[in-house]
Parts: structure tokens; C-alpha cells; sequence
């Protein structure tokens, strides 16, 4: 979850960098915050304006190069779909089936295929076809998981963030208080978008297969519940010129919204569990036996940092393995043994 | 990745509980473990034999009845499996294409219906077949969906002890140094199992439908790659009584695999990437600039448990508000404002 945290915060361009950190209900009057570390500087769009943090930039550059960016799953989807119309339109006389277009043919069948809806209604007839047939599948069904877990997510924040506006229209204190509220309930807020999005595809294609191809109303509502979890019995599929140009953008996009609907599903309830293990650790009675275990540095008193260590612990936030390697780490640069460290112990650590 | 943390430990119940916690390679002598909390609370498995630890015995009675455990799902399949059958049973005659047993012809039906696959040998005829079709596809996803989720994760977890038992039957050091060497490579353990499982999985199904079904070599690998992907374009599927019977339990199990394998391929990315910008904010020269970022009291010096919880921020492991959230706590219990937690605290904030 901690994954998504800044993409919001990049489509208000506009809006104050910090305005979402600055909670009113802080309380605490002698702690301050670690300025100038992100949240996760993983997850910066790319083409985000420079910060002025020069730790953040480095991470930044650094993973400009390893994450797939929106850009590079839509040119990875752009030449397979390519690739694929090129192979099966020469092949089109080895797939059997009701047949429009060749080109538009071609296109269909590779997107039935990827998606894995699979409607049936053209197969490959010859050993080549039904081996290129699996083969696409494999790799397509790769690429739509990819887009799932990357782009569709960023697609939806966008609209997310649309639809947030619009329904806090009247909302006083501007937009950062709306980005505040959004932010407090993040996974709910994509979810209710999600689930619009998905009413939008259902009905349009429901629309789209009484009128157009004209079945009948159940038979519609049939094959669009069939296609967008990707069933695809294949009794009803679309079958006509326009059905199929229709089909091509139509069958990407609610499938896609469907699985991207479970996905939020789940984070929803895994946020819930979380919020109120969250809670039941933050209520629980403090003995003097969690006094001893929270006591990092063995000096017999718990300092602010030692009790949040502890109790994201206890929360399973993190691990023993990641607290030790970064206590190692601490060791290695307090070369003075003070328990603390110094800009005297940086100079005497990275000279030596 | 933290979730799964202490399954693995639970599977091997003959070994000493925190063999895994006793790295060599540790070094820092101050410092001591925070020994009484668990990594997380929520996954450890129900059956679990009683720690002496209050806390975590607590929480995790506490989550005995929220998370779905892996038997409740396995109730839920069943109870889906059995109304199904009942209704499809009775429904049979408003479903046509070829037939076998009625009994085994609804089952079969129900099966290929939530996984998706999606022939079309058996396709509903009349509006009641088809709005219960559906019903059918959506609530067996989400069922499947939660089974992916909870319960195979943990067959693949009990299937990958003994897959690497099998590996490393020869090592020397006896089990503790195997877990230790299956913590650190965990998910590409569960990756190798479920790529091993899947293989066998796909030479089954094709020899099955070779040499009973009668098909091609091809058209049996082809089928085959149709149905783990859910594809399902319907021109070849299992249409004996026998053929049916093994498509019951291999098309539940292979789809269910599929998914799995591209989950475990996602975390494996996903670790990878971690593990990189693990290693460059352990590499990254420190600065006077963090120094004082890190600071969490403001007492102008950074203590191990301020550097760890500076570094695990930048890591993205953990954000400002929930550390806020716990230095509030902190701040409440620390009634003398001494800026340390003592037991005299402790008295003085659960008595008032």
C-alpha cells in the first residue's frame, strides 16, 4: 500500500509538496520528522518535477531504469498486438470461424487470445496455429498482468482523483483537505472508482450487443458477464464488422477493470485487517516485560525511536533481519562507540 | 514478503522456535533483539502449538476470527461445489452439448464455469441457465481468488520444505541451516516448487488426453495450454465420462497453479527490486543533512533505533504517519516528559 503513496500527491501538480504530511492532530510538540527522506522513492512517476532532496533524485535516477514505466508496458502491448496481427493475419487461412476482415480478424483473435476470454468462435485448425496459438497466450497473459499491476493502477488514480472532485464539489478548504481525505482512505476511494468504471463497461456493452448485434437483452447481459471474467463459452460472441471493432477495445478494457476490481477488493481487506491489528497494538497494555524487549541499545531506558521500532514490530511492519542489518550498519559508522552518532563519527568512518 | 515469515518455521515443528533469529553473521555485541514479539502476528498458522508469549498469543486469538483460515476456504469451495452441482443437476435439461453422467455433467460444468475456462461443450440454453451461469462465474472467482490467496499459498509452502529436503538431502549442518538457507531464498524456493508443480501438471494433462481423450499429440498440448490459461476456446475438451472425471480435480488444480506461478513470479520482481534499493540506502554515504533528519527527539544526536527507523523510512518500509501515530503513544505514556519510557511511566499512565 505504501507502494501508491506519492502518485496521488504528482496529480495535483499544483499543490504544495508537503501539504499531505502536514496532519493538524500531530500532538507531539518535541518530535520532528525525518524531512528529507520520501516515503518511497520507488514509486516517484517518472516525469515528476526534481526535488530539491538530493537523496530522493538518486533513488529516482536509480529506478528510472528497473521499473517498467506506463510508457514501457504500452509499447511492449503496442508491438505484441503487432507482432501478433502480422502472424495471424498470414495464418488467417489456418483459423476456422465466422470471418469480417482480415486485418480486423486477426486483431480480434489475438485479443480474445491474450485476454483469455476465448470465445471459440474462430480456432486455429493446424498444428502451427494451435502451437502459435499457446504461445500467445503464455506471453499475453504476462503483458495484461504487467499492465495490471502498473499501469491500470496509475490510470486509475487518474480518474480516481476526477471522481473524488467531482463528488466533494462543494467540499471547503480546497484541495488540500480533499487530498487529505483521499489519502486517509486511499484503497476504498480506487475501489468505488473501479467498480464505475466497471458499471460504465457492463452497461455499454450490454447496450452495445442488444442494439448492434442485436441479441436479446439477457443474451447480452450474458455475454458481457462471460467475457469480462474472461469465460468466454462462446455461444455469443461478437460477430459482426462493427462488433469486432467494437470488441477490439471494449473485451481489453473491462477485463482488465475486472481483475483490477479483485485486486482492490483484496488490498481493501488486507487494509482493514491491517488497520485494526494497527489498532489493537496501539490499545494494548504496555508491561515491563515489553519495556526490556523494545530496550535496543541495552542502556535500560526506551527512547521515542526504540518504542516506534517496537511496535512496528509488533505490527509485522518489519522484520528482525531488516532492523539487524541496518544496526550493523550503525556499528560500522559509530566509530567512536558512543551510541550515538556525530558528524565526528561520519568524518572518521567515511575518511578511513 | 513479511507475511509468510513464520509459516515455513511452523512446518519443521521439531525444531528449536527461533533457530532462523540466530544469524552468525551478526557482529553488533550491544545490541540485543527485541525477543518478545513476533515478525506478525496474523500469519502465523491456527494449529499452532501455544508460545509462551502473551502478546503474540493475544493478537493471535484476536486474528483466529478474522483472517479466512485455509479449512474455511476449503469449507466455502465445498458448499459452492455442492450447491452448484444440485442446482446445474436439476437445471441439466436447459443445458445442451455433449452429455455424459447428469450428476458428473453439473459438477464438470460448475468447475469449468468458475475457473473461467469456459469451454462451451456445456453451454447454458434458456435465460434461468444463463443468469445462473452468471451468478456462478462471479461469486467461483472471488472463491477462487480467495483460495490463490490463503490456502495455496500454504500447500505450495508444504509442498517446498520437501522439495527442498529432496535438494538438500546431502548438506551438512542438519535443518536449521537449510531453513536458514530457505529464509533468505524463500520466494524463488516457492517459485522453483510451483514451476515443478505446474510442469507436471501440464505432462499429466497432455498424456491424459492423448491416451484416453484420443487426441493428437499437439491438439493434447494445445488443450491443455488452453485450459491452464483459462482460454477454453472449447474446439477440444474432455467429453468421455472418465475424460470428465480427471478434468474435475486437474482443471481445479491447474488453474489454480497457473495463477500461482504468476503471483510468485510478480513477488520474485518485486523482492528483487527491494532487495537493489536495500542495498543502495545501505551503500549511500551518510550526511550531515540525514543526520539531522534522522533525529527523531531533537536531542542533536542519533541513537541505533533513530538511524534504523531513518533508514527503513527511506527504504519506503514504513511512513510518517505511522510513526506519528505510535510517537503519540509514546508521548501520552510518557508522563514525566523524561523523553524515555520507565517502568515509574508505565505506573503512573495505567493508573491515571
Amino acid at each position: 500500500m505504501a507502494d501508491t503513496d506519492n502518485s496521488i500527491r504528482q496529480a495535483f501538480i499544483e499543490d504544495p509538496p508537503n501539504v499531505l504530511k502536514a496532519k493538524p492532530s500531530e500532538g507531539a510538540k518535541r518530535f520532528r520528522r525525518c524531512r528529507s527522506t520520501p516515503s518511497d522513492p520507488t514509486d516517484q512517476p517518472i516525469d515528476q518535477k526534481p526535488s530539491e532532496h538530493t537523496s530522493a533524485l538518486k533513488s529516482k535516477e536509480l529506478f528510472k531504469d528497473i521499473r517498467p514505466s506506463f510508457r514501457l508496458v504500452g509499447l511492449l502491448l503496442f508491438v505484441y498486438l503487432l507482432v501478433g496481427v502480422i502472424i495471424f493475419y498470414l495464418f488467417m487461412d489456418q483459423i476456422s470461424g465466422k470471418r469480417t476482415n482480415r486485418v480486423l480478424d486477426a486483431l480480434y483473435f489475438v485479443i480474445v487470445t491474450m485476454t483469455s476470454v476465448g470465445y471459440g468462435d474462430l480456432v486455429p485448425n493446424s498444428n502451427t496455429t494451435k502451437l502459435l496459438a499457446c504461445a500467445f497466450v503464455f506471453t499475453g497473459m504476462a503483458i495484461i498482468a504487467l499492465f495490471i499491476s502498473k499501469a491500470a493502477d496509475y490510470i486509475v488514480e487518474k480518474q480516481e482523483v476526477l471522481f473524488f472532485k467531482a463528488l466533494h464539489m462543494n467540499m471547503k478548504g480546497g484541495e488540500a483537505k480533499i487530498l487529505r481525505a483521499m489519502e486517509t482512505n486511499r484503497i476504498k476511494y480506487k475501489f468505488y472508482t473501479v467498480a464505475l468504471l466497471m458499471a460504465t463497461a457492463v452497461v455499454s456493452g450490454t447496450l452495445f450487443l442488444w442494439k448492434v448485434e442485436k441479441l436479446s437483452l439477457v443474451d447480452s447481459f450474458y455475454c458481457v458477464c462471460a467475457t469480462i471474467t474472461t469465460l468466454g463459452y462462446g455461444d455469443k460472441s461478437f460477430s459482426s464488422k462493427l462488433g469486432r471493432v467494437f470488441a477490439i477495445f471494449w473485451i481489453i478494457m473491462s477485463t482488465i477493470l475486472m481483475a483490477q476490481f479483485f485486486l482492490y477488493l483484496a488490498e481493501l481487506y488486507t487494509e482493514q485487517r491491517q488497520k485494526m491489528l494497527a489498532k489493537w497494538v496501539l490499545k494494548r497494555r504496555i508491561t515491563t516485560m515489553d519495556l526490556e524487549a523494545a530496550d535496543l541499545d541495552g542502556d535500560r531506558k526506551v527512547g521515542a525511536a526504540e518504542f516506534v521500532l517496537y511496535k512496528l514490530k509488533e505490527l509485522g511492519k518489519i522484520s528482525q533481519e531488516e532492523i539487524s542489518s541496518f544496526l550493523e550498519e550503525f556499528n560500522r559508522l559509530d566509530v567512536d562507540q558512543s551510541g550515538t552518532l556525530s558528524t565526528y563519527d561520519l568524518t572518521l568512518a567515511q575518511t578511513s
